[in-house]
């Protein structure tokens, strides 16, 4: 048998063995064949959100007072349609995960849900400017709001996170996660969709943050690169499952600082205006107006 | 001279500078001109082997049991075409770096290796399959098994590392390590292809996390964000440079958890069913069914 | 009312708001209509510019002796008219935002400033050749010179970072933090454009590195993933706003190794020669061929 | 009042005029906000299908008999879907121009129609084979089947026109005419769908050539450029509308052969058989056998 | 010397002799080095104009009353932008090849000129709705005035004309010229920018007509395919070159009908109300109320 | 059965029938796998050519002297890689055609081919100018000698006779016909690359012009739109089909004019300085400097 015969033969297997029902389940593909929600769709809302919440700054450049409006309108109905979309298909995925067979009903309620969020897309971009704020006034390095908006990661990841948050507060499923997992993934910040973010909040550098799901965070929090706000542990249910949606990160008041690689855990509080040294391990409440450092370093061998 | 000749003129002259041979040789620009591995044709690789090994979640959104043998056909197809063409571009820049000049023979086995590596596509998934099912187990934030497929970069990593792992054993030159640098890229996790991982393995958030060429983790391990197993430190040879090859990372057994931001150094065993507090710094063996924390903060001015 | 009429009022009715004098101010959209810089342009610059500092490993990939000079001088070309238009939007961005209403003169200047640039690739070159040449002789699992430059993070924001530096010390306003922010989404290491960074420079793994805007890093200097260089804290001026420009980031001097995890803050200086070990927190100078460990980790429950 | 602000007034001026409510009507704007047929769409369909009924000519060029299914599977699986989609907006479009109110039912069709369609596809290969084989058999400069499927306009034409054809058949409105028209775009030749053409059908060069809705055509017709098939008059109904659908185009019986720039108007009868001569304008009916031919020039002056 | 060495010289003699001043200037390259008007450029600006002209059938699919005044907002700023872009280019090119050596204040005209010419599309706009209702109501085989805007090449060719006619008439170079031959590539159908046309004009399936430059014609006139409407000879200036802009094509009054491949030269009038046959020359006045038709075929053989 | 569920299987049914050997065989799908030309990879060579031919007119915009050939040197040497696979492909095809089982001594040759048409290259710009001119100087319309190369379908359609006819020439298959075939839908003008042309040679308008493979054409002539110059009959050889290569179509001399529709068929020739007016029907020799219209048209009833 020749070459080339063998090579059709390897392939040819492969494919069956990739096509048959059992491997097709490993890889849970669903057996109802809807269309899944779509990363490059999504991907497409959220820039169109950008252009609309920063007019000029990305997207068509050189927009002006007088023509704002009708990029903001085709932009808005844009979204429209792709999130309308996007909801009916994420409110299918998880009720099939669910194995209910009739969701006909939940679905038909996606373009009410879309209209819902782009009503709330004023407000966020109230607050996304107390963040650019936020940033402009605590970091000497910086030279105008403009240059904060185009590159500053924790724009872009607070972007992502209060569009994914008011999309977790309609209860549409899964969506909300995978916003925030592309600014995860350009970003290195990792905020889960349904944490609690005040106003005038600002990440520096931000590489390896984590701020985990049941998180509640005041106003004029700023955090350092590689800080994490996660669970020490979580309760399991009776089948050794974890139990699901209990508070189990922490609250952190107003006016706190946090500074690079501290790590956070557990469902406990840091106190207003209070201070956190890097690069140190925090288990337990701290009261108001604290300041925690690592223990000293020392000079010795063995690197 | 009129300020356009000026500029003409200065462009001319950075171009002969960066044309000429020396500083050309200074670029590393081989003189072969054969083509080079290209990125682009990995990433579509890497995407369509994601279509494969997930069917449904990525590509295509609508597949369904009836059809799904026709697109992983196609796909399988295309892999095979794009791989066969990058693995013989590897094998030849590796043969020209190393000053072989008949490479030819090594060149023809290309289409073999990729339908070697094709054939091994059904186990690949396999193994994914219980990385799903790690997360999905021990992540109490998580809905369903889509979400994780979806959303959580270890999936992403795994893929790539995996896919990496069968091609670097294969004696691929290269391209194993561009598709993990991808990975790393997208998700801030850099996993050598040469570390061997266990099935059912898991790394939650992950940013920053280190898993070094040598490495040897078990099953059933969990990482989480900015967890280093790397090397203290590597033999020279009589020339001073590092001797390739080495054992030098952490061999990590069953059911063990480090968590984040540990740094574990060194050819040393962490025992089973250990785990690792966040923050430490650990570079001697540990035995089995230990618990490592840092120590103490303390409460201090000076920040 | 019917249901298609109820969303066509509430898209209408946020469209105005978002349309509205008040919010668009909110947003910092500029009045004057004038293009604003281009992350998208700025992209593909970079991307020019990488295929003529690595002729053959991005882009086109069959390059050789014979043929590279057309390619460098196309490339070069279009960086020249890509790069001048960009260099004027920056200067015209950063005039408006200091009300200036007058930057006509000071955008003239821009293709001059281009050639300038371009001028410099040269020797960009050249040092870029350097940290290749670093990466190779520090680290046992790499094999070739050319798997520096497609697989290693370090080399991508290098380039990045050897570029914006050149743009910024030709005193082009925002135009080198975009770019460097770019390499900071592509690796997770964050280099400020302002440090300035000798030769033969290396970064393992790279993910969570901070070096900021008044760093001096000298020659043969390697670091770790996770290694922060920052400030400990910044002066304020009479309306509590920081003071720009002030040095207050690190000194580090020739043949420094700084390992994983290590924070150094504030305008000290790390001696020549010295090592600091990972996960330690330094806030004070260290003299020449020092070595500083973190304290040792101690076992114990509780986690 | 300065340049740019009269400018900006014009153009406003402009927006408010083209979006009134009368000046959209002018431009047939349909007001139930329904998505149209997307010419696009139609496009890629007809793209898939030339891909499925000459496979390896068309889009993946190196099929062969062991990996052709795969690919078919997935060009039909999605020729199903993008064909539904259009069948149902041409059938919503039909409606709505009917002043029809509910066209829900007839579009909920839309799937089964598609099927139906796709059913046909082999017989429509096996037309368009004897198409190709008619110009191989009766052009001395052709030198393979394989030109033919490239080269020929006619192949092109005709595999619009089948597809088309059997469309209408299936009564779905406006498609067929869409698709008709891009091949008339691309060859000059402009046939209605509506047209009956037996097998073994060949058009020479073809520029020009106009085949009417209401013609039948027999099997062996070969036709030259600048041929036209059309109609000389239609009665009109009481408003003096033309009234649709009588037959009113030529018959042509098998074996007729018409050269360029013949003109053959009416339904009148060419018998089997006949040869039409170039240049010439036939209103009557020609027995069999006939040979038709213009009257001979003459030399003269005056041009 | 080997193969490669001889290729190489080979290719390396080619592009010399290609860039040496002789060849460039065969080849009519200009010396001024400003950019040229771009046909992509321009391709997009009639693809935005025929969204503007009638929205919904081309671009965005489903405007509906209240969303349709964002998109015309967008697309007429969006023809703002690239079309004054396009005017300079044109003006530019005109004046160099004039040899002026200073057009910097006619090309300052760009954008009013753009505005003007956005001034007219409501007009233009009304005056296709006539070509539109021209159409519906002669041909037997139209099913609806959309059938008409998506399918009839006597759209696509009456819209890039009316706009290539108002763009002429503000005396732009170049550009109407470019225009109206993407029509001209698209549907056969060649008119002039200079010719005037009245409402209510009508072309059926159209491949080959042509409409000179000096063509004058009235409301309700209908033209089969391939009619020639042209120039019979024109007078040489002392030179022996063409007078440029003498009156020199026919003159076609109301309500004539000219049937397929009819050919009419030379600055003739048609009268009112006439009609010419099918494939007769024409090339004296015709008084109104005439029928002319060709002599009648004859059989016989010689073919 | 369930509505899905017949659809899925009207599907399947459909795929089977279209994958079976038979059908296949009816489609002409080769057995050997190998990749067949590309007809976008073929696209992409000529507009390279055009932008080589004609640098600033197409592609890039804005040459000059002094950059203008590294423009040319990379479209050079991309046409070159292109081309030479292009080449290998059309002459792989033309083997298995012909049954051939061992092509791979005459692909080999590709590159050179490749090679020595690109040597070509300047003589086929020359010519070209000389068609420039041609149109230039005979058409009072235009304005610039650039009006000719961006707006003239002639120069479209020379180009890319031009190129074909030294590929024919240097007896590569295939590829010849498929360039022409573009040019043919772009510009309704049939040239099969056979045809010789001499210099300075224009067509006017030129939809539905047609010239035969065979035909022989002086210096200075003129066409205008429709005219054919095709065989008027062919020998068939003992088995029926016709005889290939036998020169059939016209010789047409130096200085000849050619009007509008007129149909010249046979191996006739059409002395020098000869004018042939619109609409006749030609298939005897013309002496040299003759003039030949048709008769007299006479007005008349009945359409």
């Amino acid at each position: 048998m020749n070459k080339n015969l063998i090579i059709s033969e390897i392939l040819e297997n492969s494919i069956s063995k990739l096509s048959e029902s059992d491997s097709c389940q490993t890889a849970y593909l669903p057996s109802h064949g809807k269309p899944m929600p779509s990363s490059d769709s999504l991907r497409e809302i959220v820039n169109l959100l950008r252009e609309i919440l920063f007019p000029g700054y990305f997207g068509t450049s050189n927009l002006k007072p007088e023509n704002v409006r009708y990029y903001l309108g085709v932009n808005v109905d844009k979204v429209f349609q792709l999130l309308s979309t996007q909801i009916r298909r994420g409110i299918c995925f998880a009720c099939r995960e669910e194995k209910n067979t009739n969701c006909k009903h939940c679905e038909d309620n996606a373009p009410e849900l879309a209209a819902e969020f782009i009503s709330r897309l004023p407000q966020i971009r109230q607050k996304l400017s107390t963040d650019v704020k936020a940033i402009f006034d605590g970091d000497p390095a910086v030279r105008s709001y403009g240059e904060v908006i185009y590159c500053y990661p924790t724009i872009r990841v607070m972007t992502n996170h209060r569009i994914a948050h008011e999309l977790l507060k309609l209860e549409i499923p899964l969506i909300p996660r995978i916003i925030s997992e592309m600014a995860h993934s350009e970003t290195g910040i990792d905020i889960h969709p349904g944490a609690e973010i005040g106003e005038y909040f600002a990440i520096d550098h931000g590489t390896g943050v984590v701020i985990g799901e049941t998180c509640v965070i005041g106003k004029n929090v700023k955090l350092y690169q590689g800080v994490t706000l996660g669970a020490k542990s979580f309760p399991l249910d009776e089948n050794g499952n974890p139990i699901k949606g209990i508070p189990r990160h922490p609250i952190v008041r107003d006016n706190v600082v946090i500074y690079a690689q501290a790590t956070v855990l557990g469902r406990i509080t840091i106190g207003e205006n209070s201070t956190i040294g890097g690069n140190v391990w925090v288990t337990q409440d701290v009261s108001p107006n604290s300041k925690i450092v690592q223990q000293k370093s020392t000079s010795g061998a063995g690197i």
